[in-house]
C-alpha cells in the first residue's frame, strides 16, 4: 500500500463528463489499495472567465478580491469531483484551502505556501476517504483567501504530498511525461523514464512547460517523488510500465536513477533579447547599479555574462531578457547612464537560449567543448555562453534555434532508436 | 446619518456592467453620509449553471458538496462589487459567510441562520468602509459552507441588518415595491407606501413573491425595517418619496403606519388541490393521525378546515395542498385508512385560495361578511373558508380566481383613483 496524491489540471476537469473520468482514475488507485488524496485545478476556461470579469470590474484591482473571485473555480471542481467519487462508491469530501488549512504568506495573487496542516487530510485517508483539495489556493495571515499564481495547483499538489508524507505525487497532464526535448522540434525526442529534481528544475525553467518551476523546487526540497503521466489514458488501461507504473516520467532524487546519462535533455527559450553595456567602469557595486533598477521595474533578467572589455580596463556586461521588456529596459538604462557609467549600449532581439542539461556532466569533462564544436560545424554562431554544474546554455540567433536543438539532441545520443 | 444594509439580487448583478451600476447606488448612499453594508446574490444564471453541474455529476449528491459548489456564485459577485466600489473611490472589501462568521445550523442546502458576529462588519462600517457580503451562505457547525436555500440572500440581508443594528434594510429588486394585489390581474393595484410585518408575511406566503417568507419572519422578530425598491432606478434619480425615500414600500412595525386601512391587500395562490376526509372518528389525536404521515412525506398542507359531519357524531376534515402532491397524499391516506378511520375521501384539483389581508380587520367587524356577499353576487362559489386575526381566506375554483381578486380589490377600496 502506498499513499498517493493525484493532481488533475484544467483540461482534465474541463466538464462534468471529464470529471467523472477523473473519478475513475481515482477509484482505480483506491481499489489497488492505496491511500489517495486529490488536488484539482479549475475547469478549463473557468479561471480565464473569472479573471476577465475581474479586469472588467476594474483594470486596477485589489489582489485580495481577485483571489476571492478566482479561487472559486477550484472550489467548484473539488465539490464536483467529490460528488462524482461518491456516486461510484468512493467516500470523498472536498477541502478548500482555508479548511485544511493551507497557510500562505500575504502576497495575494502570487502567494507562497507557508505551511500545511496535514492531520485532517491524513485522518480522512486512513479512514478510507479521499480528500479532494481545491488547488491554487490557501489562506493568508489576514484570514482571506490567497492564490498561488497561475499553475499553482502543481505546487499545491506537491505541498500536500509533502504534508501527508505521500510516497508519490502523480501529476496528470496533457502530455505523457517529460521528453529529452520538445517533440514538436525533434520527432526523435524520447520520453524519460526518470529525471532528477535538479535536471527537471532546469528543464522546467527553460521552457519544457510540463510543471511549474516552483512545484519542482518544492518537490526537491521535500524529496517528493513526482510522477508525470497523461490524463488521456483510459482509467482502466494496464499500469504495466517500469516499477508497476504506466507510461510517464518519474521526477526523483538522483540516487534513484541507476543509469545516469551524461546529458538528460535539451531545453530552449525563444523570444529573448540581448543587451550589452560596453566599457562599464570596473568597480564594486556596478552590477547592482545595472540590475537593481531593472528588478525594481519587475524586468526578469535571465543570462548574465560579464567579460573584460577590449581596452583591458573596463568590463562588458551582456544579459538577456524577454523581448517584451527590451524597450523598457533600454529606456531605464539610458536614464541611468551617467550613474552606472558605461560607454555604449548594443542590443539585439530575436535571440534564443539553448541549454544542454544533465547531472552526469559533473563527472564528465568536455561536454561543453563537444557542443561548441558541433554548433560551429553547422554554422551556428554563439552570441554568449553561461555554464553551471549541470547545464550549458548558449545564446544564438532565433533562426537557428531548431537546428541547434536537433544538432545537440543527436550529439549526446538522445535520439530514439 | 443612518446605518443601512443594501441587498441586490441576481438580475441586478447579472453582468459586470450592472455590478458597476450597483456600485453607483452604493456610492450615493455613502455620499449621503450613511454607513453601508451590502449583501449580494450570485450573477443571474450562475446558480443555475452550478446546480446543473452538480446534478450532472450525480442526481443523488452530498448536500455539503452542493453547498461548497453553489456558494461560489455569491463569492464571485461580492469580490467583483468590492472591486467596482474601490474603482470609484469607495473603500470596500468582500466577506464570505465563514469570514464574518455567519453561523448556520447543520441543515446543508437549506440551513437556517444560527448567529452572526456583527463586530467585524461594524468596525469596517464605522471606519468608512463598505463590507460586501456574499448572501445565501454561512458556515455550519462542521466547519463547512452551508447555503440557506434559494432566495436566501434576502434572509442574509435582514440577518446582517439585525446583527449590525441597521436602521433599514433596502432590498433592490425587479419590482418597485409591494402592491395591493398582483398588477398583472388588477391593473388598478396600488403600490403600498408601508405595510406591517404581519401583513407582509401573509402577502409573501400567499404568492406576492417580492420577498422570501423567512426574511420577513426574521425582519419581524428583530424589528428590522425593510424597504423594497426597484434596482432599475438610475443611481442618480432623486430620492424624494415619503420619508426622503424613493418610490418603494417600507415593511415596518404597525406602530409606524399612521393611517391604517382595514384591508391592505388581496393575495392569491393557484394550483391548490383540496382533499376532504368524510366521517372521521371524532377522537383525540385524529388530526395528528391524518397530518403526521403527510408531514413525514414532506407534503406541505396549507388550509385545514374541520367541521362536524352530517351524522352529527363524526367529523369532516378538509385541507389543501399543492396539486403536484395530490396523488401522493391520496395514496398515503388510503394506505392509512383503517388506522385513521374515515368513511370516504373526496378530492378536487384546480382550486385557488384568495386571501383578504389587513391588520385593521382586528378592530373592524363585518369584513368577512362583506367578502362572502360580494363573491356570491358575482356567482363565485366558496369551497372552504379559514380566518385568522388579520386574514380571511376562501378556497374557490381556479376559473374564478381573477374575478374574485378583482371583486375583493374593488370592494375594500384598494383600486387606485
Amino acid at each position: 500500500m502506498s499513499r498517493i496524491v493525484m493532481k488533475f489540471g484544467g483540461t482534465s476537469v474541463a466538464n462534468v463528463e471529464r470529471i467523472r473520468n477523473v473519478a475513475q482514475h481515482v477509484k482505480r488507485e483506491v481499489e489497488a489499495g492505496h491511500e489517495v488524496a486529490v488536488v484539482v485545478s479549475a475547469m478549463a476556461g473557468a479561471t480565464n472567465q473569472l479573471v476577465a470579469w475581474t479586469r472588467e470590474a476594474s483594470p486596477m484591482h485589489d489582489a485580495r478580491e481577485y483571489d476571492a473571485i478566482v479561487s472559486s473555480g477550484e472550489q467548484v471542481t473539488a465539490g464536483l469531483l467529490a460528488i462524482a467519487l461518491q456516486a461510484i462508491g468512493v467516500p470523498a469530501r472536498s477541502f478548500q484551502g482555508w479548511q485544511i488549512p493551507l497557510r500562505t504568506d500575504g502576497a495575494h495573487g502570487s502567494a507562497r505556501i507557508a505551511s500545511i496542516e496535514g492531520d485532517a487530510l491524513i485522518s480522512r485517508m486512513t479512514d478510507g476517504q479521499v480528500p479532494v483539495i481545491a488547488g491554487f489556493q490557501g489562506i493568508a495571515p489576514d484570514n482571506r483567501i490567497a492564490t498561488l499564481g497561475r499553475g499553482g495547483s502543481d505546487t499545491s499538489a506537491v505541498a500536500v504530498a509533502a504534508a501527508v508524507g505521500a510516497d508519490r505525487c502523480d501529476i496528470y497532464t496533457d502530455v505523457d511525461g517529460v521528453y529529452t526535448t520538445d517533440p514538436r522540434i525533434v520527432p526523435q525526442a524520447r520520453r524519460l523514464d526518470r529525471i532528477a529534481f535538479e535536471e527537471m528544475l532546469e528543464m522546467a525553467s527553460l521552457g519544457a512547460k510540463v510543471l511549474q518551476v516552483r512545484s519542482v523546487e518544492m518537490a526537491m526540497v521535500h524529496k517528493v517523488r513526482v510522477f508525470v503521466r497523461s490524463s488521456f489514458d483510459a482509467p482502466d488501461a494496464p499500469q504495466t510500465g517500469p516499477g508497476g507504473l504506466p507510461p510517464g516520467t518519474l521526477i526523483c532524487d538522483e540516487d534513484e536513477i541507476v543509469e545516469q546519462q551524461v546529458v538528460t535533455g535539451i531545453a530552449y527559450t525563444k523570444d529573448e533579447a540581448q543587451i550589452t553595456l560596453r566599457r562599464v567602469e570596473d568597480r564594486p557595486g556596478v552590477a547592482a547599479g545595472v540590475f537593481g533598477p531593472l528588478a525594481e521595474a519587475s524586468i526578469n533578467v535571465d543570462m548574465i555574462v560579464q567579460n573584460i572589455s577590449e581596452d583591458g580596463k573596463t568590463t562588458d556586461i551582456t544579459f538577456t531578457l524577454p523581448t517584451s521588456d527590451q524597450a523598457r529596459a533600454i529606456e531605464i538604462l539610458n536614464a541611468k547612464k551617467a550613474e552606472i557609467g558605461f560607454a555604449g549600449l548594443n542590443t539585439q532581439a530575436d535571440a534564443c537560449k539553448v541549454s544542454v542539461i544533465g547531472i552526469g556532466m559533473r563527472s564528465h569533462a568536455g561536454v561543453a567543448a563537444q557542443a561548441f564544436q558541433a554548433l560551429a560545424q553547422r554554422g551556428v554562431n554563439i552570441r554568449a555562453i553561461t555554464t553551471s554544474e549541470i547545464k550549458i546554455s548558449v545564446l544564438i540567433d532565433s533562426a537557428y534555434a531548431e537546428l541547434a536543438v536537433r544538432t545537440l539532441h543527436s550529439l549526446y545520443g538522445l535520439d530514439k532508436a
